[in-house]
């Protein structure tokens, strides 16, 4: 760590600051000649935080040099993460394709949309029994009778099911009938709930947090994987801005980024980012073009009639066409659906 | 709701919202001659949403009339909310004080801490016991030991007890050792979470999401007084943005503007907004100036031995400067302390 | 427009608010039973603001239902508009690619990397000769001087020139020497010179501003519309937000956005967006895949020696590799370069 | 300058690097053991940016010690600057308080509002005769009819001016009408403007970009100091966020924040942050006591009529209201208005 000391510090305050290091086993090592007083704190600085040297008298502000994450790093793994799910893959060449309405609504209407993703040729069927909602008033989902129709669809069609984790009381039987566990925007830092999916062994898709910089993000898997789960997959659905004109502005930026700082698969989901249908499907192709690992997409048989996010979800048809488009641009960057 | 309708929307589709209209109970008045049509929804709207409305084709937007939140609304309680809390009260024309550490880290520093912030003269005790960190590997907080310790503090020193709520499993345990239970940032849209503790009978400190707009905000208030509890306190402590001087952007608009839309209370906690110790003195002033019904904020004996936040935290000393500072900007507007 | 009534508006102030729509020829409509009154004003609503209704006693919001813009949108010109612009065409099929250094530094510097850019296919020579730069300490342009190496540069090469125009007092001289003219993102908003830059007969190609909504940024394009050019290109090149990781957050979403409202044009410079060389071939991807009609991308023949912007710069050999990148997601959604 | 190299980085880079310091004049000291090779450059940095290093091959970031300003910085001049405007101050004990119409719409309104100000106390009167508007269809000012009327309303009320220039061609008249030049958010990085405004000899009143941070707020500033004006003034009116209930956010941190990092008077404006009249007063209070300079508000006769921004100006009889309640609070902080 780099410690930018204030100007006028004094030399007792310098010796205190040395001292300080000392008790964590850090080296000072004191830089001349830029301007200010520098001291470099040599050693392993991952216990100390930035926070906690800038409180020290002296002290203007702090440069931490080693990241603050490990089992997520590019630099711990260097080759990309990859996870098989069921006969499929997460992170490799293939990208994954998880579609299927926002809310389990009813047994029927979830077959027929299964029935019509798996024809267009996604491998797997998304879909919320537990839904985290604005209003306390709106549906909430069908809870376990959500998951068990989630159930029956891949018994029927054989796609691979990914769901929502709310609470962290229903982690059981969550994990029991997904075979990937979804922890939605709002609850990138419920730190209870992460600590509980990554004692779990199914594959996570770690939706990015409204306001969560990269860091936040990559924190927050390093969370999941420090309780055992290294299965994290980063998903990016749009980050809040002041730009009203989409429900959320989708920072496709992000994809390289994670990629440089992560070993971690990366998905995308333009539904939520955009909260419009027309632009679900140039976000998409925009998402592989940048170098997304899967894209996560509302499909509704009927979106007039859904009862969450209606005005986002593709119709089946309009879902196919995609698929067709997303294999065209796949293909031109070197990847495969 | 007012419905505007795409250029070139159809007779049938025309026909078609209103029969959707109708299935809702809802009365369709069309609107002549405002450049596009336009039909107003006449009825009880609270079960209807702007997204289910926006998904029917021809629907170009949606516009509401009445607000999406009942229980927490100036239109339903006049008069502002008074919570008696021990001796204390919230609300009214005296300014509540929440002071201490941001973690409970040992009793004896607790007790230490809560007998200066007494002597001050503030009237409830801050602490946290289970603690939300970025990082896996930062202090978690002593969970039910530090909530013992807080219990021995109040005996002492007949202090009422501020502490965090984290995870539904932990309510219990939270509420019986709390006088006022709160709930964090990264938890404001912890829909489950919201649920419990709408379920306890203790007045909740509801604090602000980093990129929770007002309405989203009044929202989550409203998830915890449709459990029950009506006692809710509004807790503005900084919003994310682009400017990174301050560790968040300290939004007191936000003061004026929850008291117009309720009848809750609202305080403001100026040290985790600016995350500068030096910042604390002018904000809290600021705070007061513009409204607020109290403050919270962090002191620490010896703030850089602090586990946490100790940049930002004030030394008893300067509490005590502050307290008398803002007993008379309190004075100024026709308040007390 | 649609005018919402507070609650417990008087029957004086109704009337009030009806006369003075009168005075602006606007027939008032009242509508029942939306659980507020609700007025729709009637007629052309063009130069009434919100703000002033927002004025007036008794009324809450307003909600206008015609675009304020008119030059500039879709509902007006219903296809594409595609300028000529020397033998190439900025709006059609064939994407345009511009490319060249942040600014002009030394004529040698300048041919070097013309002839690069323009062996890899670009058609469109950028670069600096004006330079807005945060620091009144930092290198500012070479000024007319600049502007004459572009020309030199076009002159051997053919390649058509974009350069930035900064100062009203500067437009004669910029137009004389450029082929396509550039107001910068800190400019989007300064009308003086968005007047002068709409009496030239050159295209402009208008940078978003940092914190300019999609809305704005189409009125910005009705400035200079109204002042008789009609000739204006979009260009996306990132937005503030709280990201940090990269210099700004590209808003690819702004494409279909942009496309949806109006028939120009819009390009996307990926180089000032993400502010990382890494990132630039990724985000030039995207925003073709997005359905972008361009790109501006920097490049520079030694980045390291570049006066500014050198860390986002491509090499000559990295942007020709990208070219063929290009083409090949150009092909797969079924455009040219 | 600390210049963090990235991991991996050969023994070629670093002495390229090297070099690259020593041109120039740059002493590179490199430090042992912080896991990364960190180099320290030592010399005067002022003339180096933080991009130029970052282009350098195996640099992965550099971190500025020494600020980028000079002029502005506390450092260099440690007392409050005040500035004296006819027989007032600005930036000492005493408040200035700057009142009137939002733009300047006839003299006999002018006349009006300006006698309430001053029979309020205000000492200055702002108006707009050139105006910035996001619609070329709205009004535009009246120009030097508007400025002449200005100097009516000085005469017989011996009020300061206080009036905005837009347009670096009409410096000379907008100087020679008004005592306090406005610099408007749009124009804040308005290069060309803010030389030429340096170059006069009227106190220039900065008003904060929508989406600038502190840091380019302060190099704004040391743009017109570098030309040879002293006399600038900051003004905090609200920066653009996710937040839509209030017109802007208003960032009253910014001013304990400018207040240490420079000598400069900083004033407050919370009509345009808030776009809300009934929320001007207790953000006008609230400012006070975070320990701004002054106030600019907006007044207006007659609201409703206001050809811009009515829905935020007060009535006289709600400012000279305030201006009780400001001299209160101000007391309380120990200052005077």
């Amino acid at each position: 760590m780099i410690i930018v000391l204030k100007p006028g510090v004094t030399p007792a305050e310098i010796k205190h600051i040395k001292e300080q290091l000392k008790k964590k086993k850090l080296k000072a090592h004191e830089m001349p000649g830029v301007g200010r007083t520098v001291i470099a704190a040599i050693g392993d600085t991952t216990t100390v935080s930035e926070q906690w040297l800038e409180a020290i008298p002296g002290v203007e502000k702090v440069e931490r040099i080693q990241k603050p994450y490990k089992l997520v790093s590019r630099e711990t793994v260097k080759e990309n993460s990859i996870f098989k799910v069921g006969k499929e893959t997460i992170g490799g060449n293939k990208l994954c394709v998880m579609a299927g309405p926002c809310s389990v609504e009813s047994l029927a209407g979830l077959m027929q949309v299964a029935g019509e993703v798996k024809k267009a040729g996604a491998k797997f069927l998304r879909g919320g029994a537990f839904k985290p909602r604005t209003s306390p008033y709106a549906f909430q989902g069908h809870g376990e009778g959500g998951l068990k129709w989630l159930a029956e669809a891949k018994k029927k069609t054989g796609l691979l099911i990914v769901t929502e984790l709310m609470d962290p009381r229903d982690t059981e039987i969550v994990e029991r009938y997904s075979d990937v566990i979804q922890i939605g925007t709002r609850n990138m830092q419920n730190f209870s709930l992460l600590k509980e999916v990554g004692k779990t062994r199914k594959p996570v898709l770690l939706k990015r947090g409204l306001a969560a910089t990269i860091k936040e993000f990559l924190m927050s898997a390093e969370y999941i994987m420090s309780e055992g789960n290294h299965e994290v997959i980063f998903c990016e659905r749009g980050i809040r801005t002041f730009e009203t004109y989409t429900r959320n502005t989708l920072d496709l930026s992000a994809i390289p980024a994670l990629k440089k700082e992560s070993h971690l698969p990366v998905i995308v989901d333009p539904s939520h980012a955009t909260g419009k249908r027309d632009f679900v499907a140039p976000m998409a192709l925009a998402a592989i073009a940048a170098g997304a690992d899967g894209l996560m997409i509302e499909v509704h048989s009927d979106p007039e009639k859904a009862w969450s996010d209606g005005e986002q979800s593709l119709k089946p048809d309009a879902f196919a066409k995609l698929m067709v488009e997303m294999r065209a641009v796949a293909k031109a960057v070197g990847r495969s659906i």
